[in-house]
């Protein structure tokens, strides 16, 4: 379901949109300048002052990645795996090392180069965790403008609303002029509540989950890149890895995909 | 007490309605599209923007499930994993390649399975953890929606009120309608509150004690596969395995339970 | 100080009710079926649906068990386990059999039946953690209430206001009902977070304290049954278990306890 | 800088004192009685609830430390430890029984005296642990108060400005009574959010702050008893100590303090 | 991209002045003393009361650091401790000794000193652990006040908000003088909550990760030194350093780097 994020946004601004319009007003006003230059412009500082430039510098390609995310072949990476792990077994980790050049994944390829250059065990692990850890971090930097932004529009949005009504207030001896004054006030909070609970906040949800995957995804190659190493059976290999699939992504015993032939091969 | 969640959420449901009819009000006004737009669906599509499709296609299934969960019988389980550790101290762990088919719960079963396949004790742990991890996480993902949706719907609905109040102060020289459009516009923040408060967050609540008592139900499981796997004595794993059931579900020492009598037999 | 909880909510009470009435409001007025209905029930059947039924029906043994807590004597449960340790020392660990029948405890008694049993070191600690987790997930699950009370009733408050000012909105014709209307519809609020401040969330905290207590009290006892089982000599149990009491509270060395007297016979 | 949270204290309350009159509030209406009995004694009948009478006895102990604690000094604390180094490795660990009678600090003292009796080091460890955890539990308990107090006494207010609301809109119908009547409900707010603010939550910080800083100086004491009972040469002794002090305060290599000698003649 | 964070605010407050002025609000109206006075000096009272007066003495160099933090140079270290390892391996860990003088920065020269006098491995890294530890706990001491400023600049500002208000309803007979009284109140909550979303978050923030990156650069540098003193192949130092670089940031393979070349020599 890669558009979920497209999907939900687009719902959540029709379902307000069409509900706003029922009830009588004009849904084009919280096009209000003021209100974006306040909310938005003044979100955006605060967030570069948080998080620094960097981060914001790479916010579209963020904002791609979450809103149409790249998919995580659990299945056939364990495929993968497990054909490594037999070809291992048969002719040797050396024999491994033209099987390097066609992997696509940088991951996986750093994981099996070092694996026929023939690093300790541990080293392998401790610097494919590196790489892991440093990935977490990244994916924690890339979302944090969107997690700030969340915690700081709504405030700013009373920021606004309050020069607002600070505006009105000094203008109450013109009577006819408080009510559009007031309705402009408001603008803002509703400028501030609603991109935080609309975009920044599902927003921020989503990449944390896409990074959760793909560390989960990760986790199981490295086992899978250690358990080659160990020169483990390939049906061991295959046992170890499905537990990291979803029951019901996991092939049946039937199916004449790599892993089960292996299973049975090694059985 | 399987209805809990049904009986509570009625409950809420009559003593707000009661309430509110005391004070004049008329419940029925509640039902005001426009606040449900914004609101309900507001929310839905910005839950969908942070957990995904996926988790809401499953929705109903979830709700199902927070409303009337599945019994866990302890104490059963401890019986029917008791049983298997006298049998496979009797007759060795292949005896239980027969009872494998008869297991009706898919974790019991595939921990046996692997024990009668004679897989290394640190694999079979490893599996059946990863197992419960995974179960853990989709438990998680499932009640994502409920958790957003209980932190987004109060805020909702101050998007909602804010545009009824934009609407309300475009129109303040009308003076004869404001009551009424002011009133309109709180619905929106009733909605939201209400719907966090009675539906959302003891949904969310639910969900986890739900998963987390699950949880509890396959660790201790876990614990009788590997006890059964070390081939301790009937009684010993008896004794671990209670320590897991609350004191006043534990059989007395007198009744012919399958436990009680494991017990007396290895004593 | 046992009653502490009982004294602190009458304190809390009064000071409200002396300060409103100064504020010349009639304290009574709080007394008003709608918002005890919208309040009170309302947050009880979120409360159920969020904890299930189970939880709810022990309530009135939680609150008796909050505002009268049973003492914890720290002392005399070190002096129990040294002379424990003393006897086991002189006539081995079989000769606590007889003693056994004499702990009031029923931990206690089930930890050193275990010791008298033979049961392996190992196992006996497995056991009674097990029981003092399970004996904490039992003292969170019977202050939930509390805690879902202390975060839901507030906000129940508030659809109760909010359902006060919609009649109020619709009413707006008829300027001198209007006053009345008001105060009636804050008079949720004032339910809602009152009940929050005064009841449930020190409730709850004072029963997480009270479980901490009692946690902390079972941890010394365990550490005690298995030094006894150990074999250690009673100065070095009287040592350790002494770390666990607060200085104030340890005898003093020339007190004739029998923890003191068991330190000078070993010495 | 000991009396820090009392010039702390003092300016805030300038601060607000000053801005206040020049706005033209006269700020001698904050002393408003039934505002203090409500939020005040409102606020403390609920801490006593959660926390109970005990850590409220002592609260003017707790007070006295927070505004002017005790001075660390751990460079002497260092000089004194490596010194018992020095002698313990020149004469033997029985040699440090008369230095134990002149230890000012009891758990220094307790430690030595451990040392000095032959305990086994895991226990020494165990028990010092012990005393240092039961700190931290005590203190803990001591600030426990504020911090609820800095959570409840701004809901306090609002429940005191509800309270006098509720009075106000009983009262619409004598219009110039309202302004006096709405001003006085307003100062439950300002009394709630103002003791939090300024007393409460800086109060239960400051306290935390010192705790962490009374179980650094222990642990860096626990480190260096357990370094002399291991016979550690007194130049490791003061170089793992040493790590504990800010590297402004250490002392530098050409004064002449006890461990800068003991390192020299280490050396 | 060292000013970000001076950028991010300069954005933030145009943004806000421009949506303000366009709103029609004279922005120079924020500049009001008795607003700046309850807010900003009754924030610093907190402060100062919650964290002690010392913090607050480094504010300016600590908001310094923020604003132009130090540039962290990963690959420069890297190439630094290989070319130690590479001379370390070529003729003794003593050879490192006159190099000892040449590092700039402290914690590496203590480091490479410390492994110079032959310190056994594990104080090695204890100390250098207990720097770091030390270090994490200065820096999160830096960044308290800007924390706690920004949890209660906002409420300060409901204060002044509130303290303005009793004023205006006790001037309820001079409606004339209403609007602007109002909107001087108003400006406290303004101030409050601009200044803690413009800069007390965000500089709490934008520390906070400054702390971080300087922690992950020692953690490098210290594995690092303990490789060298392990006496370990340049060329695995340089690897299991190199995962603490961003992929981009890494030396590509045929870059003249010492890195590169001393893998070249290695290999």
């Amino acid at each position: 379901m890669k558009f979920g994020s497209v999907i939900g946004i687009v719902v959540s601004c029709l379902g307000i949109a069409m509900g706003a319009t029922m009830e009588g007003t004009n849904v084009a006003v919280v096009l209000n300048v003021p209100a974006i230059l306040i909310v938005l412009v003044g979100t955006l500082g605060a967030t570069i002052a948080a998080c620094g430039l960097e981060a914001h510098l790479k916010l579209p390609k963020t904002y791609k990645k979450a809103l149409m995310p790249d998919d995580l072949d659990l299945v056939g990476r364990v495929d993968e795996l497990v054909s490594f792990a037999d070809q291992a077994r048969r002719d040797g980790l050396l024999a491994l090392d033209e099987a390097v050049k066609g992997i696509d994944d940088p991951f996986t390829r750093k994981g099996i180069q070092l694996v026929v250059d023939g690093t300790d065990p541990d080293l392998v692990a401790a610097v494919l965790d590196a790489e892991n850890e440093a990935m977490r971090k990244r994916h924690a930097a890339a979302r944090a403008p969107f997690m700030q932004a969340g915690a700081l529009a709504p405030t700013m949005g009373i920021v606004g609303t309050v020069f607002g009504l600070v505006n009105v207030m000094n203008n109450l001896n013109q009577p006819s002029t408080l009510g559009p004054l007031i309705a402009a006030a408001f603008l803002a909070t509703l400028m501030g509540v609603g991109s935080a609970n609309v975009v920044f906040l599902p927003m921020a949800n989503r990449l944390k989950e896409l990074s959760e995957a793909e560390l989960h995804f990760r986790e199981m190659t490295l086992e899978g890149i250690l358990a080659i190493q160990a020169g483990d059976n390939p049906r061991v290999v295959a046992e170890k890895l499905m537990a990291y699939v979803p029951p019901k992504d996991r092939p049946s015993e039937d199916e004449p995909s790599s892993t089960a032939s292996a299973q049975k091969q090694a059985a």
